[in-house]
């Protein structure tokens, strides 16, 4: 690979400033401002690499760009977004979030970190490979989607209508991914899935005073009891039959969680909380982290919520609720045991309304992708990359991946102070440029 | 009393003109518009009956006019309030809410019934048994405060500042009432009190991402189950020790609660629910409803309740209780039995802030002071009354009357659709004639 990286280091420059090029073009998903720009800088880019591309619109979605170049025994499938967050608030930046600004070796931008900088990461390293390799080993696919910001409300849409452009890659290099604050490499194996939905209960025809509630059936009460129902006082989820389909870690992932450095006290300084839930810590705390699933209240609204007091009996009430979904359990399982508990408990009334759904996913770590990825982060950062089997958070990954038998992994050129999703979101030039050394690495590897 | 219900009618128009004047000044409370202006109308209007009156001032509250005149073995307090409710939303009224119109033998305006008619009725009384039957048989005092509608907030004060004033009174008229859908006059004998709270829990330090609800404690599951541990799924307050306090109603009290009509199914059809708590009906539905405590979540705040979901964990919930409270409930015993039964099941983490409270208040309904309100009303109305042991609502009754071992009652000349509170407030003018009668009798039986 020598070649390949010296190639790399010779053109780091301006891959660099094609990077802030692509940081320049707004391109916010909530927003809908510069989607059909960005969607053609990443096409040409695409183009100029050789690959046969298109945009695939699905209606009411931006345009997916969707890309191929190589040929080989294996696929190995990118997916991306050129979708950013929303730049706000924008005076806590210390320079426009659309003006890529270079400050002690760091690249500032919206969008750097997630996701322009793992984009062009991976199109600058099949850009050098060509340059300085010939063919690719393998053939390498581009899914970059433009509304992953705002939960990729169209990939299942699209999913359905090309299902044939994904089928069969051996592989996935999930969107994002960062150093630790240890310097070392994360890889993701997975993500849990989710489940939103509002519980909703009615009362009278308008609020009353509350004088009428010795009579008059509360749907705040309702909620509040529906709610007790679910989880205990020990942080245990009581949904009849949820636990029953939740899937113990393997001794394998246990000892990838065992090797996961977790700052406990820093933590809990950041987020000003005394304890844990149940006093936990250690491989219990990581465990329940990431193997656990969730029963979140994420939103409660009901009656008089100003300043002070008033006495009204609400004639409605609604409860936000996630659940984070961890392997066996599916959004439709959960929907399915959510509604047949609160049936037999008498709560009929209470309506469960389905705002969204994603299944979890997980990769096996002997899949070959993974064992490419970790291998390939050993050589090119020198020493042993942390690997989770599972993050505690949610994404599409099932959706275009697992689902279709395709092993996935994440992981990219962030570090532990990127600001994704904040203000100052930037990337370390040094990570940039190991980054595309590395996605070099792992079609070196992984393409055999 | 021909001679005084002939003057009565002589002067109806007189009178109801003189209503139509103290309607036409606004004196709103919750907006601080015209108090001071109401007040002297209403200290001009004591004071052209020869009564004794002043304005007495209480740090930060309007003017409250206090007034006396009379001698006599027994004393008659008026509690009135010349505050009323602000008059929006202006545009459902049919007519100016501050300048009074005549429409089908009814009078609309704001305060029209809650409580000008009230207590000009009162005061017009007077003067027709002055005019009639020269001095009083007894000694009456008014007190008139300008706070009623915000919840008499500095009336303690007052009572504290001036007990000698309202000590040793042998009764009192409380400020309003009405006659029911049947035209029987409604009398009730008490009112319940109040507790009102706020329970508060803290999570992190700000709001985080839902993922973490696996390790960082959520403050809305905290207040779920520590009020899922207030009342259960059959609505049976479960607060520890509370029920023990609650008294039965006696025979006699069981007795009035049978004799009340209670339409059962034009009230579920105007609330639009298809039936009561418990699916009650008759003299248990009635004794529930005036007799039982209540503990009512009037507002729920936490996290995100825009449309659509965010995955959020709160850092912070707040939920608005109140207790009615029945005798023999003390908001001061209700706080203290909520804190201990909270702290009991590890809830010390749940912050109780008391907004407010008010002690319930009783009248013996052999009190001579009822016996002569009943007695005046089958006289005056030619009809059984209403009596009401207790009103499902709550009011400073005990501050000012049972407080001091004063027995006390409150009716009126409002009627069914009097809209207090709301827009196109009326009474009819029949009723404020038969009003002005109705407090001559009383005073002539009660004066003796």
């Amino acid at each position: 690979m020598d070649k390949f990286n010296a190639y790399v280091d010779a053109n780091a420059e301006r891959f660099i400033a094609e990077l802030q090029e692509a940081c320049r073009q707004p391109s916010i998903s909530a927003q809908k401002v510069g989607l059909e720009e960005m969607a053609q800088v990443v096409l040409e880019r695409l183009r100029r690499l050789g690959a046969e591309a298109r945009l695939i619109e699905v209606e009411g979605a931006p345009p997916l760009v969707y890309g191929e170049l190589g040929e080989g025994d294996r696929t190995l499938m990118f997916y991306n977004h050129y979708d950013v967050q929303p730049p706000e608030p924008l005076e806590l930046w210390e320079s426009d979030p659309f003006d890529p600004q270079i400050r002690q070796g760091a690249l500032y931008a919206r969008g750097a970190s997630d996701n322009k900088g793992n984009l062009m990461a991976r199109l600058q390293a099949i850009e050098a490979w060509l340059a300085t390799r010939g063919e690719l080993p393998l053939r390498v696919t581009f899914v970059v989607e433009g509304e992953e910001e705002v939960g990729s409300p169209h990939l299942a849409q699209f999913v359905a209508e090309h299902r044939e452009l994904l089928e069969g890659a051996d592989g996935c290099l999930w969107e994002s991914g960062y150093k630790d604050p240890a310097e070392r490499l994360v890889i993701t194996l997975g993500l849990k899935g989710i489940l939103y939905v509002e519980l909703r209960a009615q009362g009278a025809a308008q609020d009353l005073h509350s004088s009428w509630a010795t009579i008059v059936p509360n749907p705040a009460w309702r909620l509040v009891w529906a709610l007790a129902s679910l989880k205990d006082e020990e942080d245990r989820i009581t949904l009849d039959g949820l636990m029953d389909h939740v899937a113990e870690p393997t001794p394998e992932e246990m000892e990838m969680l065992a090797a996961i450095p977790f700052e406990e006290e820093k933590l809990k300084a950041d987020y000003g909380i005394p304890r844990f839930i149940r006093d936990l810590s250690g491989l219990e705390l990581l465990k329940k982290h990431l193997f656990g699933p969730t029963c979140t209240i994420c939103g409660f609204k009901t009656g008089y919520t100003g300043p002070g007091g008033k006495t009204v009996l609400p004639h409605e009430a609604v409860v936000k609720v996630d659940f984070r979904l961890v392997p066996d359990l599916t959004p439709e399982l959960v929907m399915d045991l959510l509604r047949k508990h609160l049936d037999r408990r008498g709560f009929t009334d209470v309506e469960v309304v389905d705002l969204s759904g994603v299944r979890p996913a997980k990769s096996d770590p002997q899949a070959p992708i993974v064992r490419a990825a970790v291998e390939a982060a050993r050589a090119v950062y020198g020493r042993e990359p942390v690997v989770y089997p599972l993050m505690a958070g949610s994404g599409p990954m099932y959706l275009l991946c697992q689902g279709l038998g395709i092993p996935a992994f994440s992981t990219g050129v962030g570090h532990a102070g990127s600001n994704i999703h904040a203000p100052n979101e930037n990337i370390r030039l040094t990570d940039y440029i190991e980054g595309i050394k590395y996605i070099g690495e792992l079609i070196r590897r992984f393409g055999g």
